[in-house]
């Protein structure tokens, strides 16, 4: 029982896998009455884990072993398969006891998630109170601070003293989603503070809550943008966040779990238009590969239709490039190394802007530095690639094509490269931010397909000037 | 002074512009007891980025207008740079005083960005006693459970009564950085259970602790690393984690504030091993050139020199490439074409993995999904391409190089370079995690030198059979 007497060999996941052992054990010798008492002791999101593990044939039957409470906490914890497969396996009145005892926000996270006739049989099992809740959390726009707020949360008056509000907070707390953080509202509903436990362990039980709020109470507003909310949280260390609507009346509150689902889900945003895909909805395991072919094929389609600027441009200088035995063999490392360093400088940018480090207003000084990093970068690649061809392609593998003059315009080109690369990796992705745009798009495959085509334009008359062709 | 009251008009950012403004004003009017009051008033993220504002000259002299324990969190909320501008201009008993106020895990994550001469500085102004936790946190690996943890947490012993309880609450709270979830500790430190703050109100006041604590606690090891450690924040929903040594002994505890910074930190480091530069240890803005050059010119060279490959297949087949004219215009397009999609299965699997959505036992899934997803893109942009070759290139534009036979080469290489790329970009990620290397370095510049001199070799031998060269 006492799992932490034994501590000197494990660690936490070892001891989970030890209890799930233990947990199939006895599913296996069909012990219900120990298995839902395990179950009950064991934290939600565990439970979650194990049922899912355990096969869709068992999962409802075990499932319905768990206390109301309980079920509503590991169902919340469910990936919408398993929530659906518990849905259609149960009773209306079972359902509407889950969906009552969940909170808000995690209800409307899994109707969002759900096909339209679950939705539908969902919310007619809901209480008409609970039904009108979610209507209108579903209403807010998607990704904004209201779609991921709650209405669990503890509501003070400014008059009450220090023991009233203990009282106030002792029976309205248990289903409240924090009850660390009071708001203070007025008769009107209108925000007008914040005061936490902490506040009111350590103050005068007589002290009057409006002596003791701050009235300085950093707050969202329903329409605002989850990405905003996200920073204020890491900003100010917060662990809830009051929303008002438009009028100032406090309409719920966001917790900093949500945050960092938030978090999680803008990083991967971020990260997907980098790599030239449309965000996806549902985490990769999730999605049908034709869901995925719709995000993946739009931005390849179009760059492979943009590369017909650098084919142009191949077949115009054709002639002139045949001239030279070896010049064309050098072309993909060219457009590589620039599309390498574009990218390194367009993501550096793009990650410190999504992050508040850096602003458009800084242009400036993000050039100037990119311009020093890329006059090192293009240096060093250089003299490293004329050195090489010497050494390796002319001498080593003996390259006669590969003469001291192709090896000064490959390295000469190189440097001019860079230069560019990084500076319209750093440019571009500043600029759709001045615009407006998320800078995120102007990322690596964009950058690369533009590099492309000015490298070869930049290698062709490096060759013409230094060749004499 | 109710800042809440004229909501209509305002958001939050709003708010804090008008009030930036009202205090540069106290500023130049050098009124400096209302300058100190708002000051004292405000949020200390707000303060810290007022001070930041008003420049190196005129900041420390009104950072001295502020209290001892505002000073120390407004301190805590600086830039590094600033947090170096303020020792510099104060006295050690000043300073003494900032730090006996920090939270510890402030004033480590302080020490480790300073200078060597100020943290002297610092560790000898400190008490002894802070100076031997300080110097404990120092020592523990960075990035682990124990570098990140702050000792200023609540215990309680189980034989303790909820009354008790909040007395103990209330006499050591004040310096805690949580009170809400406290830590109950054997007579020889070990760990025995959490029990929260809600607990205790909606529970009797003579009810013992040991009734009323949770034993199944989610805790960390000293040496886990902190990736870890917020993957389990956010998978159980946590507000503050105990950290244990190897005896199981309670040494500190994580919190939430905290783990939010490491989750943008870990997305920063995947995202820059995306984009092939080495992790960088400060935000963009902070980094000196030579430090930005240092971390990306690694990976450009590996790149420039494993490009040698592609240039050497180009050498050996530039007799045959030169037979067809027309052929080597289309091989950039090719070699963007099979790099995009190898980074994009590659930054899809990298990322599921790397938020445990998938793991490398689901590999012959992940490969299925990704073989189907690859066909449905190389027959579209096949198709497009083809279609796009004759009309464009041909039709249009008036190329007679390309010729039926040319665009059918090229598309049909397409399809292949797709799925190559795919198979690729979704199976060298898989392979490292599961030989224990970090996925994220088998992103796109490296799937891309890969998929170049593969995609080259693919176009060759369609060209070779279908064009009987």
């Amino acid at each position: 029982m006492d799992e932490l007497e034994n501590l000197e060999t494990m660690d936490y996941e070892t001891l989970q896998e030890k209890k799930n052992d233990e947990l199939m054990a006895l599913l296996d010798e069909k012990n219900m009455k120990q298995l839902k008492q395990r179950m009950e002791e064991m934290n939600e999101f565990d439970v979650a884990a194990f049922l899912t593990e355990i096969g869709d044939k068992r999962m409802p039957m075990v499932f319905r072993l768990l206390s109301k409470e309980t079920a509503a906490e590991v169902f919340a914890n469910f990936e919408p398969p398993e929530q659906e497969l518990i849905i259609n396996s149960m009773t209306d009145s079972e359902l509407a006891g889950i969906i009552e005892e969940m909170y808000v926000d995690d209800a409307v996270d899994m109707m969002e998630e759900m096909p339209a006739n679950v939705v539908k049989r969902l919310m007619r099992t809901a209480t008409p109170e609970t039904r009108a809740i979610i209507n209108q959390y579903l209403h807010y726009p998607e990704y904004s601070a209201g779609s991921i707020m709650t209405s669990e949360y503890v509501d003070l008056k400014k008059y009450m003293n220090v023991k009233e509000s203990f009282a106030r907070i002792r029976r309205i707390g248990e289903d409240k989603e924090t009850i660390y953080i009071c708001f203070v509202t007025s008769a009107d509903r209108k925000l007008e503070g914040v005061v936490t436990v902490k506040d009111l362990l350590l103050a005068d039980p007589d002290t009057v809550i409006e002596e003791l709020m701050d009235r300085n109470v950093v707050f969202a507003s329903t329409t605002e943008d989850q990405e905003s909310v996200s920073d204020k949280f890491s900003d100010y260390d917060l662990m809830a966040m009051p929303v008002v609507d438009k009028e100032g009346r406090l309409v719920g509150i966001v917790t900093v779990d949500d945050v960092m689902d938030v978090m999680e889900q803008e990083a991967t945003e971020d990260i997907e238009k980098m790599a030239g895909m449309l965000p996806s909805d549902a985490p990769y395991s999730r999605t049908k590969p034709l869901e995925i072919y719709k995000n993946r094929i739009p931005w390849l389609m179009f760059l492979m239709l943009s590369a017909t600027f650098t084919s142009m441009i191949l077949t115009s200088f054709e002639d002139m490039l045949a001239v030279v035995p070896g010049l064309v063999a050098f072309i993909p490392m060219l457009m590589g190394t620039g599309g390498n360093s574009g990218a390194q400088s367009a993501t550096a940018v793009i990650r410190s802007l999504s992050l508040g480090d850096i602003e458009p207003s800084n242009a400036l000084g993000i050039i100037w530095k990119e311009w020093r990093v890329a006059l090192l970068c293009g240096l060093t690649l250089s003299l490293v690639n004329f050195g090489k061809m010497l050494l390796l392609d002319h001498w080593i593998l003996g390259n006669a094509a590969v003469t001291v003059w192709i090896a000064a315009t490959v390295s000469l080109s190189i440097v001019f490269i860079v230069m560019f690369a990084k500076l319209v990796g750093s440019l571009l992705p500043i600029g759709a931010e001045k615009i407006g745009l998320d800078p995120a798009v102007m990322a690596n495959p964009l950058i690369s397909t533009l590099t492309d085509a000015v490298s070869l334009l930049i290698y062709i008359y490096v060759a013409k000037i230094l060749l004499h062709i």
